[in-house]
């Protein structure tokens, strides 16, 4: 049985195989995706974004049980910006997940930056598919931070959950810049602690200044993940955005949106490699930048002259 | 006199204005640009990145401080990836500069992430040019946060600045992902709460996990900045690491870095500019998303299918 089918049946470690050729950025990748595409679209996709610490590993670990729960299977991917030189610190995040390691219903997969020129969106995209195409119900993204590719990745979700803790003072603010906009759903998690009335309060204030362009009415809710407090209603909150969705032809909508923003990163990427080799290939790259550093010419007039050699 | 002239004079209206053309996509800030390039490259430029709520607008301020008694102009660069919905927030955190306001050695300009697809890196690298041609002796460049683009950014400084506070517990794990290599110095702000010492000692366990490719040992400091604690002796090393690379022909180094970034984040820009907009004259774009939401075809077919009518 050929890579695709064992994909498509849902073989974990088919799955796991092309998830690496993807991160690799091998070509072969490329022709599996392509067959696998028309198999994807049906898996529901939940995006979790919040601030370094905030929890949002332990509340993925908290949604992916409670979907269990209902028999649903769930997909995780963890969209870390890391390099060879830490992914210790990673791998240690992970272990938290670890008791639903024997469970055949989840899988769980940590995306790093590998180089440092773009592509993290695009493989994160093309790892989402994999799992769709594998029969996956539930795709949760977990990104760390408040990086705008990490806010696009989060916002091509059909649910986006923002997450917040209570007692970061300047926090607030700084999720409220980037993020505010995009969460469907906000949980203020470690609620146990002091300040969590006041975070809920000022996020509402917030939501009360704009205004939800689909219909929707972003909901806040608490929650102490470690202790499992509130993840029962989040999963439901989860569930009722989902069951919105459906009924407007949100869904439908989503799935555009996220459809322009998977092509667009993936055109972005191509095109950038395309001309770029082409530059490097004849040589002029090394030179270019040299007369750039030295202001012999500027960045624009350089790009000017690659895009007229291209013949664009 | 012109608006080139005027700003290479150090004109604050002038830059200002420049800075909104180019934050806005305006098609004559690229003329501007150009001719302003070849007066840039004097400046030293400084990245500071930490996650929100690290303090790192008021060590800013510190640093400023710092420079001006030396005698140096500073210009500061606040990347805030955020949305007309949330610029309320940013406005309030800028408050903090505000001393610095009568003074005409320091100019101080935040950065808006506007549409939602990218060209934030490339307005910021262009912020910087103007700074730099308008013949300020420092460049910080503040971000908030680890993503991808947010650490490029930083990377791309002469001395990059990495800020993390005591008793995040996870978040020094967070903080190791992604940024950990690219600190050239290390803070501790916040020393005065607990756990200083264990974070200090986290940061250089991990840094001597890795090893420095250029020779210099990076600098783990303490700092209380809203007291000014720690911020002559960060000013101090960061004139260190000004002559380390002075020495060594790093700079020069530093400055072949930072052309081939701002080449590529332009490049890729205005490629992707180029080749969309050709797509979406001919009435195409829409259906070719419609094709892919409705997996008639996949994104990756979809993409050569473009290049090749762009004749790439």
């Amino acid at each position: 049985m050929d890579q695709v089918q064992k994909i498509l049946q849902g073989d974990p470690r088919a799955a796991a195989r092309l998830m690496t050729m993807i991160e690799n950025g091998s070509p072969e990748s490329i022709t599996l995706l392509k067959s696998l595409y028309r198999h994807t679209g049906r898996a529901y996709v939940i995006g979790v974004t919040g601030p370094p610490g905030s929890g949002k590993s332990t509340l993925t670990d908290g949604i992916t049980e409670e979907l269990r729960r209902r028999g649903k299977t769930v997909g995780v991917v963890a969209v870390d910006p890391t390099s060879p030189f830490t992914g210790g610190a990673i791998l240690a995040d992970r272990i938290r997940m670890q008791r639903h390691s024997l469970d055949s219903g989840v899988f769980i997969r940590s995306m790093a930056t590998r180089g440092h020129l773009g592509g993290l969106a695009r493989a994160t995209n093309d790892v989402v598919d994999v799992l769709d195409a594998g029969g996956k119900d539930y795709i949760i993204i977990e990104t760390v931070g408040v990086g705008q590719d990490e806010i696009e990745i989060v916002r091509s979700a059909h649910t986006s959950i923002v997450v917040a803790v209570p007692g970061m003072g300047d926090d607030i603010q700084a999720i409220k810049a980037g993020v505010m906009e995009i969460g469907d759903l906000f949980v203020v998690n470690k609620a146990d602690r002091d300040g969590a009335d006041k975070a809920i309060m000022e996020i509402e204030m917030t939501l009360h200044l704009g205004k939800g362009t689909d219909g929707w009415r972003p909901k806040v809710l608490k929650t102490v993940a470690v202790k499992g407090e509130g993840v029962a209603e989040l999963a439901q909150a989860i569930l009722e955005h989902q069951a919105f969705l459906q009924q407007r032809d949100g869904r439908r909508q989503k799935g555009k949106e996220r459809s322009y923003w998977v092509f667009f990163e993936l055109l972005q990427e191509r095109l950038t490699t395309r001309v770029l080799e082409g530059v490097a290939s004849n040589g002029t790259l090394d030179g270019l930048i040299e007369r750039i550093a030295a202001r012999e010419t500027d960045p624009y007039s350089a790009v000017e002259e690659v895009l007229k050699k291209a013949g664009l």
